[in-house]
């Protein structure tokens, strides 16, 4: 079965997904600048996630050129992901709002957290699929990003409790590691056609 | 005339169904768990239409690829089957602010069921299409998933009155059973190929 | 220049202003049937307008259809046509929250008229761009339907002053004529090809 | 690695933000003319966004014409103009909803002059993934629009604290300047297939 329709209808959740994000800065009544101050931890959040969500869209676009067809568990595994990823938007809100508070830092952490896990098992699910000679295992290698921002994700979790501004310290971290370009796909590829 | 650009026209309406849901999870004020703990029942709610419109995107997939090319009735249908999933969003709101009150339960339930008629409709309109060869006709077979759940949903309507968990567990069962991956169309797929 | 760009564009336009339609109604906030009662316009409402953002997406599908490529003059036109599709919510919640009055009723049909006119702006710069032999000129042909709707709303923008009920019907109406499936671009296109 | 997923996953922002603008135009309670008359700053803002985002999603199609594949920095220069032009609902209510005021008009100044910002450093992008011979450099020549177009969003940002009018009147003047269809990338590729 084709991947074109999982892709176009991931990328369509995932377009609808940061840009109703935006929604979360509501438009404030007072044109001058003190009404617009509030809005900056929102906004600081809404930059955070995008990038986040540019990242899974990144990576997800990137993971599924190392895959030519997808069975069933697949489909629903790439569904499982787009559940954390749509709750997003929401966690973003109340961190924003609340500026950066304990409890919504660290449930921003945790969807971060469930959405990291969901890739593993879309990732393991299309490796699964591929069989012994799968060309994503290759590709992934030793994939040290994906075991260790889950690991980073538990710590700013629990740092959240005591110190805010460490755990958003750590959410930037990772989007940093992961913002530099992965070779390891596109190398497995030009391996493959080499 | 193609079934592509319906094909994508139907992910893009069920991808922001599914995505504006979220919306309903208004952004509570207070950064502590009591403010969050309201959400709940509209977060269960959320996460079983979120199964739901899954599971429909996944079907709709699955049955146009048993289907190469679409006629004037069968985009209406289409279209008709669009227009009870884009209700969701508002029965799932309802439901959950209501944590779970009858009248919603049951409301819920209806556009279910007409959701399930709206399916059945559109694979009648295609089978019809294919005329006596039916590729679709033979996948489908006894269908009797498509004859059982709205039976259910009817049940749970009812149920909704009396015992509103009798009616929630019903749409989680009648989830569950679509959840199993359906065989059918990508074995008839097989045998064709075979 | 393809056409596929375009539609899927245009398809994801049109796909997020069918759904976010629904977002007009509002979640009432009691569980009994008395706090559902007055969202009954505003759903009838968006029945309203459902059926004539599909009519336009059914006939935008097959006006396209009739066409191979895509000048600067029909990009703009096709985005004139959104425009004007993208008030039709505005104009959708504005009656339904009104219980039909006269104003917003005259108002949607304002919308519905600005379409129907940016429809037919399309319709000329696609024909004009395919020069004397225009395959789309043959397929619409007398365009009586074209020629009628932009009337029967005029009518029923004057009529909305005097009787509500009248210009609904007429609106109405119109979406009657159009649900019935055009048969002109499909014969045009098996004539080019026999 | 193929510009097909890059371009859909664009034209899917693009079409959610162009759609969520008309959210802001929130639906008024009365139905009489004079509940409709706040609202007209805000739909002027709209159309000139709608305008805004429409020539954006124009010349982003007519760039990648030019481009036939896509490298990791030009994905990522990709989501950064999308960062930019997500947040122009934002600033068109903002500025909609008081009145064309100084502040708001400056900051949605300062919103197009970095959305222009990012389309020139994705631009930049592609013509250096296309290296020396490259296709879109040669297409876009001396890029007098391009370079134009910040140097009058800098003057209409200042202006805007003096006389508002005229910040809004360079705004629609570039937007103006954008709408004559560009050549240059149709020629360029003519010259190139000839």
């Amino acid at each position: 079965m084709g991947k074109a329709r999982m892709e176009a209808f991931s990328d369509g959740v995932i377009a609808v997904i940061i840009t109703i994000m935006v929604l979360e800065m509501k438009v404030p009544h007072g044109a001058e600048l003190a009404a617009l101050a509030p809005l900056l931890p929102v906004f600081l959040a809404y930059v955070l996630s995008f990038l986040y969500v540019g990242i899974y869209w990144n990576n997800h676009h990137h993971m599924l050129h190392a895959c030519s067809k997808v069975s069933g568990p697949v489909l629903w595994a790439n569904l499982h992901l787009l559940f954390w990823l749509s709750l997003i938007p929401f966690a973003t809100g109340w961190m924003g709002e609340n500026h950066f508070a304990a409890l919504p830092t660290a449930l921003y952490g945790a969807v971060l957290l469930m959405a990291a896990i969901a890739y593993w098992i879309l990732q393991q699910r299309i490796i699964a699929s591929q069989g012994a000679d799968s060309l994503l295992r290759r590709a992934v290698g030793g994939d040290w990003k994906g075991k260790v921002s889950p690991v980073i994700y538990v710590i700013a979790i629990l740092a959240a409790f005591k110190a805010e501004w460490l755990a958003q310290a750590l959410y930037f971290a990772v989007a940093l590691i992961w913002l530099v370009p992965d070779k390891r796909i596109e190398n497995a590829l030009k391996q493959k056609e080499g």
